[in-house]
Parts: structure tokens; C-alpha cells; sequence
């Protein structure tokens, strides 16, 4: 058997600091190729391409400064490449997600793992969900409590990987060796468990940051906190996933981390900041619009205050955050 | 019937929080008497009593400055005024709880309220288990996510009260109308279970400011709050309890809020900043010297790594902080 060759979808923070930690593991590992590619768009910063910066510079200057990029990490902006990936990372935000996928072709047999958080449509279709369908290859989600510095800075992390049964060998023999060994990987078998709390993890956080920038104190942050428990073991339930996966590290453990340093949270301490959306977007705010049309369809928003009332703060003009943030407890 | 007298005792930041939180109750509603008591030892701060500045000045400046007291809190430190109420709060460290018990009686058909966390001995007692024994009386447990200067100011938060069966009645038409409505509180039928939640989180709490005091980054504080849940999850199975007591505001709640702003965590940051104990204690430091011993006694303290390395942590000399925090992880 040949070695692995492996790539990743897109460079972001979180994309750029797993092909850093996939590459120390390429080069020590001889499952895997030592070559581990990035795709990206035609970018730039700072009038330099994102290509040159990463290939020549060592840098991914835009997305996750300060941090060395090993050169066994390749970036390319040409598509047809990933056709000859045995493993695709995607790390796309997840509103870019289709679009994406329809001008990428993948091999035959490649292990398709998706680190995107939130849905793809209204109808709560997750990455891999989506992945599944249109590629017919075996799909996995990696989630877990992860600050994309951490990770590329090697700092001990922990993750869920989630499998479906037609994996389970790949999984065990393939994907877990991928990671290095800085990032503690546990397996569960359910992919889209897995991605639902990736998903909610975010508006949670958002929710978080604007609470914490309305300066509301300790208290209250961890009633929403424990509320965000609440409501993403709800949405296991509902869609017939065990709420247990809750203790796994996708689950609680990925809510604090992102509530503690994510980039959600600071988005919502910007919202209360300046009392509007400004600049800075968040996962967290696309996967809110997302989740609750489709709460509304199946009628049961009312079950997910923190989803309703970060609705309500994005879409209603001249709400009162304070208000909408208690109205969460108020039932 | 005539109404409920009363009082807490102890005068710390926590007891004086609640006596300001029950007295703003008992102004505004015929079950209890109007003066809350609070029952102090002879202390001093600046050479001044503290019972004269809670009832002169109305603020305690020794545990809780810049907190204004209502004029019907009343300080004593005469014990045997104790005997008068009809509800009796504790609120004493765990470390006083059997001493300060033996210089008070209680009425007959006093109802008992524990706001302590941790054990009495390395038995694993806890304040109620004790409390019922020595005075036969009905008990119950109250413990949140709460920081006490948030409910001193009557920030919106959220406790669990933990009642016996015996206790059922008396929970819903006294217990509860006891806290004043900016505190959310939920019932669950096991005292000693929300105990056990209050006593293991200030252990995480320390170790999570070890963490932080190293500066370790947020992945590895959210590993170590997961795991503080894990190994609670364990100690409420071992002692025949359920475990998704976890879910309520005595369980992650509880954890989350003292890690994020509590005592413990930051007497976890000194122990990291000056890499000794100091003059700093807290309450966790106690209890996980009551909770190790018990641990080997029953031969479980392997499955408690927050437990055994916080232990080494206060045992052990010159021990790597660092070494000895990813070996939580590492089994």
C-alpha cells in the first residue's frame, strides 16, 4: 500500500494550524506522504498572495500570524490537485461550503473529513451530510475544543473524531494516526452528532460575548453557559443522537473553550460593544439564521431561547441586548 | 402559624451575600420574621468588630466591602440566639463546620440549610449527613453557580436546593420562597448529591488556576474543566447518585463560575504565580486533602487524576507545576 497524501481545503486559521500539525506527523509517519497541500483561494495581503506567503514566507500572514509554517506544508490555488488526495480535509466556513464543493472533484476511495462547523442549508444538512451525498465516499467530522493557535502552537489538545459504521476500520488505522501526537483524539460513531454540537457550540458563544461585553457578570455568564448545554443536548435529542456525546470533547468541553477564547465570543462582545454587527462576522451568526428557520419549521424554537434571542438581536433594530439576554431565563 | 425566624450562621462573603439576598425576602413577605440574623465570631477588621460595622455601619469590610446591608441583617455573637430560628443556614468553612456545630443547639423542628462545601472528616461526611445526625433535624443542601458579591448585588443567578423526602414539603412553601426572585433555584430530591457537586468543584477550580497561573492556554483549561466534570460524574456514581445531577446549577454551572471568577481559582493562580501555598487558602485546598485520603481508602483515587496531582501538588516538594498538570491527561 502507498502512502496517504493529504490536503486541506481551505486556509484559515483553523485549516492552516491543522496542516501544521498534520505535517509534523506526515514527516515522522510513513502512512502518510511528507507532502501535506492546502487549498486556496486567489487571496491576498497586503498586495502578497496567500500562496507565496505560505510557500515562500513560511507564514500564513492573513489568517494565523506569528506562527511557522513547516515546509513540508505546500499551499496551491489550482483545484485539480485535490483529485489526487487520498485524504481531503475541509475546512471551509460552512457558508461557503457548497460553493466550494461544486468546483472540487475528489478521488475515488479518498477519506473525506470535515472540520466545518454549522449547516450548509435550512434544512440543518450538515458538512458531512452534504458530503456524503454528493461525493459517496466515507465521511468523517473531526470537532473538539480547539483554539487554532493552540493547536498550531502544540499545546496539548483534545478532539472528537465522528465516524459512521462504513469507517470504523479507516478510522482506527488511518484518521486517529493522522493527528499528532499534541492533540488526544477520541472516536465516536456518529458523524453528525458530532457536527451538531460544532454547530451550536458557536451561537452559544456569540451569546456569551455579548454578555460579557454588556458586563453582566459571572453569574449570568454561566446561566448561559449552562443553558448552551441545555439546548445542544436538546438538539441531539431531537435529531435521535445521543446526548451523551455532550461529554465527549466536541461537546461541553468545545463550548467553554470557544465561550473562554473563540472568535464567536469576541464578535459578541464587539455586538455589545457597539450595540450592532459591524465587520466582524462569526460562524456562530450564519449557523443562528440557519438554525432557527429550521427550528421554526419543525416548531420547537421556543425549546431554544439562545438561539431565538440571538436571532431576535440580529435581525430586530434597536433591541435591548440586556433585556434580550435576561428574556433567555425568562420563560 | 407564626412567622419563620431567620438566621445564618457565619459572616463570610457567602453567608453575608445570602443574608443581604433573604433579608430583601423577608422585608416583603409575611412567612418570614423581618430580621435576618447572622451569627459571628468576635472578629475584627482594623480593630473595629465586625458585628458593629454590620449593624453601624451596614457592610462588612472584612469579607464583603462596598456592599451596602439592609437595616433588618442583624449581627450577634451570642450562640445561643441560634436556638431562636426557625431556619438555620450554614455557612461555615468546612474546616470550622464540626467545631462551630458543637457551640450551638438548634429549636426543635428547625429546618437546616447547608451553604458549605467540602467534608467534615475523611470519611466523606458531608455538612448535611452531619448536621441530621447531630441534631436530627431536616435538612437540605443549597449550592450554584453563584459568585457572592453577584447575588450581594442581585445579579439574575441560579442555585439548586437538594431535600430528602421527609423534606418535600417544607422545600416548595418555605425553602423556596426563602430567595429573593433575582435567584433561579431548582429542586432535587438528594441532599448529599448537590453536596458532593459543591465540595469537588473548588478542587478543579484550584487546578484550572494552576493552569491558567502557568499560562498554559485554553485548550488545556477546557481539558481540565471537562475532566472536573468526568471525575464529579464518578464520585455522584460511586456514592449511588445520578450522575446527570451534573445538569443542574450545583453541577458544570457551579464548576464553570468558579473557575471562571472564584476564590479557589484564584488561589490556584498564586500557588502558580509564587509556586508555593502562601497565606492564600481555600476551600478546595481543604477538600482535596479530606477527598484524597478517602479515595485511597477505597482504592478509586487512580481514577481521579485532578484529585491525586492537586494532592501531590500541596504534598510534594519542589514538584514540576507543569509536569504535574499534563499528567492529569496523561494515563
Amino acid at each position: 500500500m502507498s502512502a496517504y497524501k493529504v490536503g486541506i481545503v481551505s486556509g484559515g486559521s483553523f485549516g492552516t494550524s491543522m496542516a501544521i500539525s498534520i505535517a509534523e506527523t506526515a514527516e515522522t509517519n510513513n502512512i502518510f506522504k511528507n507532502q501535506v497541500s492546502i487549498l486556496l483561494n486567489k487571496e491576498f495581503y497586503n498586495s502578497v498572495s496567500l500562496v507565496d506567503l505560505i510557500n515562500k514566507d513560511k507564514e500564513n500572514k492573513k489568517y494565523l500570524p506569528n506562527v511557522k509554517i513547516p515546509d513540508n506544508v505546500v499551499a496551491t490555488i489550482n483545484k485539480d490537485e485535490v483529485e489526487d488526495w487520498d485524504i481531503v480535509i475541509f475546512a471551509t466556513p460552512h457558508e461557503y461550503f457548497i460553493k466550494v464543493c461544486e468546483e472540487i472533484r475528489v478521488k475515488k476511495g479518498a477519506l473525506l473529513i470535515s472540520l466545518t462547523k454549522g449547516f450548509v442549508d435550512t434544512n440543518l444538512t450538515t458538512p458531512c451530510t452534504f458530503l456524503r451525498k454528493k461525493y459517496n465516499e466515507k465521511v468523517f467530522s473531526f470537532m473538539g475544543a480547539n483554539i487554532a493557535s493552540d493547536i498550531a502552537n502544540k499545546t496539548f489538545s483534545q478532539s472528537t473524531v465522528g465516524y459512521d459504521e462504513d469507517g470504523k476500520k479507516e478510522v482506527a488505522c488511518i484518521i486517529l494516526p493522522l493527528f499528532s501526537r499534541h492533540i488526544a483524539v477520541s472516536m465516536v460513531n456518529d458523524v453528525v452528532g458530532v457536527e451538531l454540537c460544532g454547530a451550536l457550540k458557536n451561537i452559544v458563544a456569540v451569546v456569551y460575548g455579548i454578555a460579557e461585553g454588556l458586563e453582566l457578570g459571572p453569574n449570568i455568564l454561566s446561566s448561559i453557559f449552562n443553558e448552551g448545554i441545555r439546548e445542544t443536548r436538546l438538539l441531539l435529542k431531537e435529531n435521535n443522537r445521543c446526548p451523551d456525546l455532550i461529554f465527549e470533547s466536541c461537546g461541553i468541553q468545545d463550548i467553554f473553550v470557544t465561550c473562554l477564547a473563540g472568535r464567536n465570543k469576541k464578535c459578541g462582545i464587539m455586538i455589545a460593544k457597539e450595540k450592532k454587527l459591524g465587520n466582524f462576522t462569526s460562524q456562530g451568526i450564519g449557523t443562528c439564521l440557519e438554525l432557527y428557520k429550521y427550528l421554526v419549521k419543525i416548531n420547537s424554537h421556543l425549546n431554544y431561547p439562545i438561539v431565538c434571542r440571538l436571532y431576535d438581536i440580529l435581525t430586530k433594530k434597536d433591541l435591548d441586548l440586556k433585556k434580550a439576554i435576561f428574556d433567555i431565563f425568562l420563560r
